[in-house]
């Protein structure tokens, strides 16, 4: 198998990239995997002042730097989002959001926290019609009808994907230009409301009208930790670490917002190169 | 009194100049004291590869950023030692080593772990003879002799203090040059190997002689964090902190090498700055 790592990160923030600088420097065969071309929190903010040796910097231009440091030190980026990851013991399987399988001794969690709000309802109906991956619950809708909801182009591709087993796919777009949906796909421009349903989903209640389905599909930049990786132990939605980064599941460590407050960028760098340090060892101990 | 302030940070490495940034923007009264111009250890780094934005830049010019960055954030820092810090309850009392008082509601410790290799008895010896700061213990020698092991000349003052009242000074200097000594000091060019007694201290074994004596000063650089903060807890040596920073005691955080390994600049600016938004919380609820 070609895609196997020894440390698989998720996330080019500041923890993400932070960490995979000093995993690069000890020679750790790593990969990052990223929603888009640079953390769009960091990009977002006007001015940085508290980040250690650039006094006045922009966001940008400090999401710049960042990037220009991982090109640098030859860092490995693959655009594209994970849509879970299964603790296998000795290794952890990641799935991408096109349906790619990645291997990896160690995993470091640093996507951020920008889960987006829940519809009133999602969280109730997890696992009984609402998912958040395309690609691992598609055969449980052969022949029935789904709602995605998408938040960007890059959300068509599983959408796409669904349309050939399932019945009928209606697809809600959360942005502006739907780009490459399949033709087979019902298109609704519509703002989702709540998910309703019995025993499992039967409807999602839109603004102007309300859609009987099967199945709803909640495709978001980054799904909550608990939900990307089964067993991870989480406390206010924050995933739990100690001092070292460490999760509850052995090699699989944590860093930057995802860990809780404070949300700095410093911090998440700081937390990242820890993390980077405790995977290394624990490579080492294996 | 003036010398009081909201925060007062000892060191000048990245963790305390990360700290020290961070509340300046929320606008605290903070105070850096630093044994040096720059962080010695990073200055002494040859290249730095994983400090996030700086791809290859040598410890040199990493220090200038960062105290760059200081100074335009208008941080306050002072060239002077803190021999000790006592716990007041509502506040902090700092004692330089040039016998200045100063108030702090928080403490942030960030002077890292240069606390050089203790002397076979000194550890066995301390508060029986050995002590670390002139101007605490100088009053328990008076009319009695006293030798000085000093490591910079910035250590010459509390000989000079102790030669006031001591019967006798002998200073042992472990630099090439004594610049400003009184001439009531005998200076002596050995290298202190051991230090001996009963009950109590009496004799510092040199190289080439042996030193009778009522008292022994160790003049360092840095002193361990539980003598320089006595009730601190510490374990093998590092300050226990929690992830936000917090040591036992209320009001006094840790970052930096000196809360353990791994030793590096990342890091240590991380939990500069998660240690200033604890302080800043801190403050907030008192």
């Amino acid at each position: 198998m070609e895609n196997r790592y020894d440390v698989a990160i998720i996330g080019n923030g500041p923890a993400g990239l932070s960490a995979a600088l000093t995993l690069k420097n000890r020679n750790k065969n790593v990969i990052v995997f990223a929603n888009s071309k640079t953390s769009s929190k960091v990009e977002k903010a006007q001015e940085i002042h508290n980040y250690l040796g650039f006094p006045e910097i922009s966001g940008t231009d400090l999401a710049q730097r960042f990037l220009e440091h991982a090109k640098v030190s030859q860092v490995h980026i693959v655009e594209v989002g994970i849509s879970v990851v299964y603790h296998m013991g000795e290794y952890y399987g990641l799935r991408t959001r096109n349906n790619e399988m990645y291997e990896a001794k160690t995993v470091i969690l640093a996507f951020g926290v920008q889960f987006g709000k829940l519809y009133p309802g999602e969280e109730a109906f997890l696992g009984r019609g609402v998912s958040y991956c395309a690609t691992c619950d598609a055969m449980l809708y052969r022949g029935k009808k789904v709602v995605v909801i998408g938040n960007s182009p890059q959300d068509e591709a599983e959408a796409n994907f669904l349309a050939d087993l399932a019945e009928q796919v209606y697809y809600i777009p959360n942005y502006k230009k739907v780009e490459s949906l399949s033709e087979k796909i019902q298109v609704i421009y519509d703002t989702p409301v709540e998910i309703t349903g019995d025993a499992v989903v039967d409807t999602l209640v839109c603004k102007n009208t309300s859609i009987q389905t099967d199945g709803i599909f909640v495709l978001r930049e980054s799904v909550a930790p608990a939900q990307l990786v089964p067993g991870l132990a989480v406390e206010d939605g924050y995933v739990v670490v100690n001092r070292k980064m460490e999760t509850n599941l052995p090699g699989c460590f944590a860093c930057g917002d995802l860990t809780g407050a404070p949300f700095q960028y410093m911090k998440a760098a700081g937390e990242g190169n820890v993390a980077a340090i405790s995977a290394v060892a624990y490579l080492a101990a294996q």
